[in-house]
Order: structure tokens, then sequence, then C-alpha cells
């Protein structure tokens, strides 16, 4: 949070701070027929086409910590994941609505810099925003975003519709997001620590006696970068189009890799198997694990927060999807008594379990 | 909360409880065409009309006190809110996205007392229940609800549409909502009074030793439903259309007559003159605020809640709007340089302002 130049919200109060947030909001899209201003907002969709809508509730604490994350990159994240939802459905977003519910604690500026990158996130996706609401929160800070999007009907790729020989394929490469969140807990550890030292010590208060070393983050940079400014996968959808590949199934990674395929075979009826040598990985990614002692397959599986795209293709495309960039076939489906087995680099097999990332358990 | 019966949250993981509160949800509107269960809801409306869609973002603390708000009456009004600000664009609304947010203190009983009062608001209103996001809250419950609605496009009313001479219409009574609140918080305000007292006098802990003495809200039940169980006016809609008269501007009644009342002027470009001796009030609204030392005008100009239409209709729709059961002109719309005018019933002329319950002011 920003301590100079601070304004304080409730000199703007509620309708003020709106107009504010909103007022320089262009419409881009045909769709969108009326935005921020009334008690809906408006839209129209040429006929044939279906809407797509999905929600996201964050919670501080939960979903994000404002101590290593600006918020900047809190309103880029939190619009990406919901765009990325959308992709999922091999549809287009649209447009957007944003309720926020923050504390005394939040300046003007911390609203403007959330904007900024809700706004960044939503130009590359040609997103409008088109409704808001702000209001209090007593204790943390919550943030809601709706995304509206669309499809042409016979395109939409739903969870439901994986066959045997099926090819599991995946986009990017995982596990980095998690690599990325285990950094910035590292470090925040390490500055909590040193400050209670300093306080024992009676070195004073913080920001003014004593500084937080800056952590040296070379070499991780892309893990950092995956944890705090994942980008969904639109380019994906667009080759997968033009490729003229229709998925029979398809979700975006956000609890991980095993959990996701989980909910694909179990809504498809399906078993799978996957081939750990074949699952995407960067090289950060491994470096990072090795040196926390943590197996990068189990990373890649359970770490959540990849946003990349899972989704499945007939056996008749492997052509296709083998020549995709930044595409990698896993796997294949196989029928539902077979279950979901991962087969190691050793040729050990293991049955797949959702161990991705709860947020009841928290 | 209930205690008896109390089964944790976290028996049934994130996954198990949405299915456990969605398993049974039918879908009804064929414009739905895919609900909970997979990453975005899916709808296909019919060519010519347009889409409507709004989001409220709730707060335990600021926009409901579970001190003497029941589960099941919040799921009821968190819906019901939504619902009616679809009417409010003369739409009718069509399907709903629910995400929650909640600590360990809720039980999926307390779960399930939410979804029942969220199932029957929406079962009155035929509205699906399409998609749904639980998760973790450190603090309080925070409730974000997405309504999505249609409309014919020459159908919808904006707030931006009146005009001089026009008439501005209420529904229902104003103010008792407030006056409901008020109720509520004086008798915690008791009940707080005398478990301090208890306690000082070593009688124990509350709920065993001391039971709060059942308040007596006989003559007031009109308030308390107001406030715990508001209704979103459905019927107006329909009798609008069925009197065929097409509102210039219309919204919902949620921050108090004068704020929305400013809105539709300032969006409209004009000034108004309303007559407080039209200002519909309830004879329990009266008795209420006579006995707590208020004006009953302020109350209803300034308490909010009520959920009630306020629009206007060109004069020339005067003998019908006249006519419809529950609707009354309350004065009309001028040019902006006159103003935005309350007449007394003294013949004193007041300036309207915004006194209206700002979130972002608690």
């Amino acid at each position: 949070m920003q301590e100079q130049n601070r304004t304080e919200i409730s000199s703007l109060g509620e309708f003020g701070l709106i107009k504010h947030l909103t007022e320089n909001i262009k419409l881009r899209n045909p769709s969108t027929r009326y935005g921020v201003g009334d008690d809906c907002a408006v839209m129209e969709y040429p006929s044939g086409k279906q809407i797509l809508a999905t929600s996201d509730l964050l919670m501080e604490g939960i979903h994000f910590d404002l101590t290593y994350v600006p918020m900047k990159h809190l309103g880029y994240k939190a619009a990406m994941v919901n765009i990325s939802d959308i992709y999922a459905m091999n549809g287009m977003p649209r447009q957007m609505i944003v309720s926020i519910a923050l504390g005394k604690r939040f300046s003007v500026e911390d609203m403007d810099d959330f904007y900024e990158g809700l706004k960044l996130a939503c130009d590359s996706h040609e997103v409008d925003i088109v409704g808001g609401d702000t209001t209090s929160s007593l204790t943390g800070l919550a943030i809601s975003i709706t995304c509206i999007g669309e499809a042409d009907k016979e395109c939409i790729v739903y969870r439901n519709g994986a066959r045997e020989t099926d090819l599991i394929c995946v986009s990017g490469d995982l596990g980095a997001a998690y690599m990325g969140l285990q950094l910035l807990e590292r470090e925040k550890a390490v500055f909590n620590q040193q400050t209670a030292e300093a306080h024992k010590k009676g070195k004073g208060n913080l920001g003014t006696e004593f500084v937080m070393a800056q952590p040296d983050f070379s070499g991780k940079e892309y893990l950092l970068e995956r944890q705090l400014k994942p980008e969904a996968r639109r380019d994906i959808i667009l080759a997968l189009a033009t490729a003229d590949v229709q998925p029979t199934s398809m979700m975006d990674i956000s609890d991980g890799l095993s959990s996701e395929l989980l909910h694909i075979c179990t809504q498809s009826g399906t078993g799978c198997r996957i081939y750990e040598e074949h699952i995407p990985l960067d090289y950060q990614t491994a470096v990072m694990a090795e040196s926390l002692n943590m197996n990068v397959t189990t990373c890649a599986l359970n770490g959540g927060e990849d946003y990349e795209l899972l989704f499945t293709v007939p056996l008749s495309d492997h052509e296709k999807v083998s020549q995709m960039k930044d595409v990698k076939i896993i796997g294949h489906i196989t029928k539902a008594d077979l279950g979901c087995t991962l087969v190691c680099r050793d040729g050990n097999e293991f049955e797949l379990k959702a161990q991705g990332w709860n947020p009841l358990k928290v």
C-alpha cells in the first residue's frame, strides 16, 4: 500500500470512487450496450451465440497476501483468472463486472493501482469493464469478479466430452506458479524473522530504522512472473481454431493438473494414463524444486495456479496438436475401469489423486 | 448458527460442499443451457433479447449482522436484492451465480439454511442457480451474487430517460425496512446490555444459565418482514406491461428515495418536485418512527433497503398509473434549473439531499 500522496476513500464516497475508477473506461465490444452507471449492465449478442458466465470471489489471506502482492498485480491476476475460465470453455471473454470490499487502510491510490492492473488485463484480452460495486469491509479485502463471454454453440467445450483414446494435452509448463509462491513465502518468513529480531534488539519500528534487505530473485524471475502475473491462454484458443481442432473436453488448470484431470475423467466417465516424462516443466521450476527438496513432478501435478489449458482431442488430431506451439501431449484417455494413472520415468505406476489446493482446508 | 447436528464443512471439502448444496437444483429456463459443474455457466437467449447483468458483494458486519439475521433469511435477501436490480431495468431475471467465503464457525447446516433461503427466492422469481464458488474466509462471511436476466431491447428502462412533466411513481411503501433495522438494533443493544450485566453479576456464560428474554415484536411484524424478507417487485413489472406503460426511467430503492431520485435527475439532466403528503407510508412505520422520536418522512426519504421501484412515466399515462394497484404518484419531473425539491405538508420547500446509506462511511 502506498503511503505517499494518500487520498482517503471517504473523501470521494462510494459513487465518487466508482466514478473516479471507471470514468475513463472505453467500451470496445459491439455486444456491450451499456456499461457502468445503471442497475445492470446491458449486452446483446448475435443470434447463434451462446453466453458464458463465470464468477470468482477472492479473499485476502486466503487467495492473496498483500505482504508481497502489489495491488496492481492483484488487479491483473483477479481479472486474468476469470478470463481464463472463459477460454477454458473455448469462448472469448467480452465483459467484466468488478466488486470490491475494502477497509479503511486502503487509499484511493491503492484502488487506482488495482484498477490499473485490472484494465491492463482487460485491454490485452479485449474485455469491457461494464459494472462495479465498491463497498466496505470491516476486515480484509474481498474481490468479486464476474466475466461474461461468448462462443458459437457448436464450439463450446465442456469437461464431460473426453472419450477413450483421446489425447491429453497441456499448454505451457506446470508448477512454476507454485514455486513462485514458495519463493515469496520463504522471503516473507525471512523478513518476518528479521523484523522480530530487530524488535528484540530494540531497533525500533519497521520502515524507518529497519529496512528489509531486498531479496535477490535473479534467475527466478520466471517463477515470480508465473505467480504474480499469470497469462490466460487466448493464444492457444486461437491456435486451436486456426488448426481446426475442436477439443473434446477442456478446463483451465487452477487447482493443479491432477485435480483437473480427475474432474475431466469423472465427468466424462473415463480413466486416463499420463506420463511423467511428458509433463512440461520449466528449467527454473526444476532448479527451485531441487533447492527446496521437493519432487518437481509433485509440484507440477498438485501446485495449481498455472492457468494453463488442459484439453483432450481425438486421436485423429495427433498430427495437428503435435505441431502446435507450446502444446504438449502428456497421455491419453482410457476406459473408466483402468483408473487414472501416472506412469513414472522408471516405469512405476501411481494412481492420480487430487491433492491440489483446497480453499476450504486453509 | 445452529449448534445441534453440526457437520464441519471440512468433512465435505470444497467440491463436496458445492455438490451437496447444488445437486438438487433443477433448471427451468430455456435460456439456461448448462448450470453448475464446469468452468462457466452457459446460456442462450433468443435473438432480439438483450441481456442484463448485475452483481453485489455483501460483507458481514457491513451489509448484515448475523446476531439477528438467520442464515435462511440472509440467503433469501441476498438473492432478492440482485433480482430487484433486474426488475429495475424492466427485465426478467433468469440465472444466478452464487459465491460464498466462510470461516470455520459455519457448518454445513448453516450453508443448507442459506441455500434454502436462496432457493426460495429463486423459485418464486423463476431464477436458475447456474454457478457457485465456495471458499474460505479468515474473518467474516462474504457473499457475492451475480444475477443475469433478459428484456426486449425496446423495453429496457435506464435511469437517464426522465423528461420534464413526467410523473414520478413509487411502488409499495417506504421506510419500513429501516424501521425494522432500528427495531432489531435496539433489541440487540438491550440484549448486549443484559448480557454484560449478567456477566458482571457472575451469572456465567451465555446460552446456558442466561437466556435473553424473547423480545416482543407484536404489532411490528411488518417492519421486521420488510427488513428480513424484502420482496422484489415482479408484480409491478408485470402490471406495467399489462397496462402498456413504458416507464421513461426506473431504478430500485436500495439506498433511499432521495438518493435514488437524485440519481435519476442527475442522469436525466432534470430536476423534480415531490410532495411529502404523497410519499407512501405504512401505519407501523409511522408508529415506530414516532416512538423513536424520528421524523417518518426522513425515514422514508433516506432509510433505504425498501427494494421498491421508483419510476417515471409520461404525463399521458396518468390515468393508467393512477389505477395501478400499489403504485403512488409522488410528484413530477421538472427542468434541471428548478432543482430537486420536497414540498412539505405545510407548504415549505426543501432541497432533496442524498443522505441515504453510504457503505463507505460505515
